[in-house]
């Protein structure tokens, strides 16, 4: 709650754009925070903060996520991760419990890509997935530049990157999402995240006057645009699984009661955990497309916006999060994310799996995002039980 | 093409919306026309304009349009009407026919609707169908008050409304369609004039991020529109006929690639000539969105913004436009006009109907409206002679 008061907005939710005020002032307090652990902190060269606890030996287990928010986050999206490490080391640390490895808790950079694209930003250079450089040189959507906007700040690091690869990673989260309080599950055992696949399809027809054009001699993008939207929601539920289907954006011109529109915009968002379903979909609507161009006698171009192949996660970690959940007395759930999170760039170089705790509502990205507080707690003893168990297993 | 010149607009296109200044130098050069041809000029209290050529008995056979233009208008809607009209009196007087009865030029006040509501506006008035004193303070969508404007302009005349009924009304317009084009015809004899029912459409469902939620959780406007959109295209395909249904206007939100939208606000335009057919299509959409609303688990709010029953045009004047054209060896077909005329209006107090001659490409409402000189002598040439004949027949 006094991080949240950093940058807070009506309705109970922040305000903490990567490299801001907001996000400076949040980062110096968890920066405090993690001095009063006696953590070693480090800061690298894209603004990434590490603090380790050097207990025991080799490489550590880390934890952590995100401090930065959207424009109208809530209070837990990322912050969650970053504080439930830190209570993981001060619980150990207050009851004598030395884990076999150092503990580490990170902070990435402008984990939302609401300042500056894309998302992800941090760990996508921690882990050695774009080159530092081209990370500094990013202009923001309002002219910033990330090397500038760090040095403002004073969180231009010197450790570089990419770092040297934990032992195993795990990130504590909220759902974001409906699926655990709708089945009634307090733990989400997460499996991976899913592919997404981003188009933009622009149709363009003929405008027609509504009353004086027959049905046979009509070009219509509308009618085209809204059977796109009905073929996708029917494939996804022939699909089933993990595949979900969304048109949130059409765009007709003119958008007026009594003529036939000249063009229609739309865009698709289709995702899926299984790389091969995704592009069995991805096929299945350009042949759909194809076909309505020829049925309807328009002009069918796309483009692609994004395209992510699936992550899959580490399956004995995603065991571990399991028997732990159970023995500590909590119902558990195996469930893809379907946003995407820093885990899935350290599942790059580490063995890395993710924790869920319930969204109220499903609602995130909003000052209305809430988790109980007894779901709060059960997912940081459940971060603790896991990190502890990773600092005594091998990994690979 | 000297009307045309006053309120010309880039592409070919007038501007001449009603009772602004353009309106004023068009309709200041249609009476000098309509003096030039020592016609008796009235100008009545909603600034309606008739000129009478007083030969013959009885009361006149009419024609006549409007001379009103929407923002972008073309040259012929409406224009060629009124100056056929004047082109059919000039002919008989320099031929030295002499009809049996008056003949009569009309052009209405504000046909287009495009400053003020409602369409058909002057010919409503005359027809008795409005109160003068209501259309007088209609305002206007720049702030202006009708009665202030016609006295601006100098058309706030004081022959009276309801006007006296003419023997019959016949009006020779551009079918600002495809279908004469299409099918290969000269002269379009119009049986009518379609009914128009419009509703918007408030569909209200529940946001959500596109890859956290499954499928069988949302509750999707976009899918609901889209599904609503798909509909009407089937019911029109499967009523056939004169049957028509658009969805030209369809707006999101938040409208955006990755959120299941909260709302979605579209328009449904469904026409028909037959009012029994439009209600059974009513009625079928009434249920639609019921179960759809049941289905998704939205709420689908309706509002009718118009509805007006189907005109069925005098059959006697349509078989005569159709034997008059074939006698003078034009092909000929029989069609509803998908769109509103004047002569609707004058089907309530007199025998009325339509002569349609083709748009090219069905582009109207466009500076680029436009018909071929053969079409429109054709035209004019079937005008000519259905106002003789007229001016021979009892009418009922």
């Amino acid at each position: 709650m006094d991080l949240a008061s950093i940058g807070e907005i009506p309705g109970g939710g922040c305000a903490r754009l990567a490299l801001t005020d907001e996000d400076r002032f949040g980062r110096d307090l968890v920066v405090q925070w993690m001095n009063d652990l006696n953590l070693d902190v480090t800061i690298d060269v894209v603004g990434n903060v590490v603090g380790i606890w050097n207990v025991g030996s080799g490489a550590p287990v880390m934890t952590g996520s995100h401090i930065d928010t959207v424009r109208t986050g809530g209070k837990f999206d990322g912050n969650l991760g970053v504080l439930a490490g830190l209570e993981v080391i001060q619980t150990c640390q207050e009851n004598q419990i030395a884990p076999s490895r150092p503990l580490a808790v990170v902070f990435f950079t402008n984990e939302e890509g609401a300042r500056f694209a894309p998302d992800m930003f941090g760990s996508l250079v921690f882990v050695g997935g774009w080159s530092v450089e081209e990370a500094l040189d990013t202009i923001g959507i309002d002219g910033a530049r990330v090397g500038d906007e760090l040095e403002r700040i004073g969180y231009n690091g010197a450790t570089p990157c990419p770092a040297k690869a934990p032992h195993a990673f795990v990130e504590l989260h909220i759902e974001q999402g409906p699926v655990l309080e709708q089945k009634g599950f307090t733990i989400g055992a997460v499996t991976g995240v899913q592919g997404i696949s981003w188009q933009e399809v622009v149709v363009s027809g003929q405008s027609n006057h509504a009353g004086t054009t027959p049905m046979n001699l009509r070009h219509d993008p509308a009618y085209v645009a809204s059977a796109i939207a009905v073929f996708l929601r029917k494939l996804a539920e022939r699909y089933g699984g993990n595949q979900v289907c969304t048109v949130g954006k059409i765009d007709l011109h003119p958008n007026l009661i009594n003529v036939v529109p000249s063009t229609a915009t739309l865009t698709l968002d289709v995702r899926n955990t299984d790389e091969k379903l995704l592009q069995q979909a991805e096929e299945e609507i350009r042949l759909y497309l194809n076909h309505l161009a020829q049925e309807e006698g328009v002009t069918i171009t796309t483009r692609q916006l994004a395209r992510f192949e699936p992550v899959v996660f580490d399956e004995d970690i995603v065991a571990l999060v399991e028997e732990l959940a159970i023995e500590h007395g909590h119902s558990v759930m195996r469930l893809p994310s379907g946003a995407g999170h820093d885990a899935q760039m350290l599942a790059r170089v580490c063995p890395s799996a993710m924790i869920f705790v319930p969204s109220i509502n499903g609602i995130s990205h909003n000052p209305a995002e809430n988790t109980s507080d007894e779901d709060l707690e059960a997912g940081a003893n459940l971060l603790l039980h896991t990190m502890l168990q990773l600092s005594n297993m091998e990994t690979q």
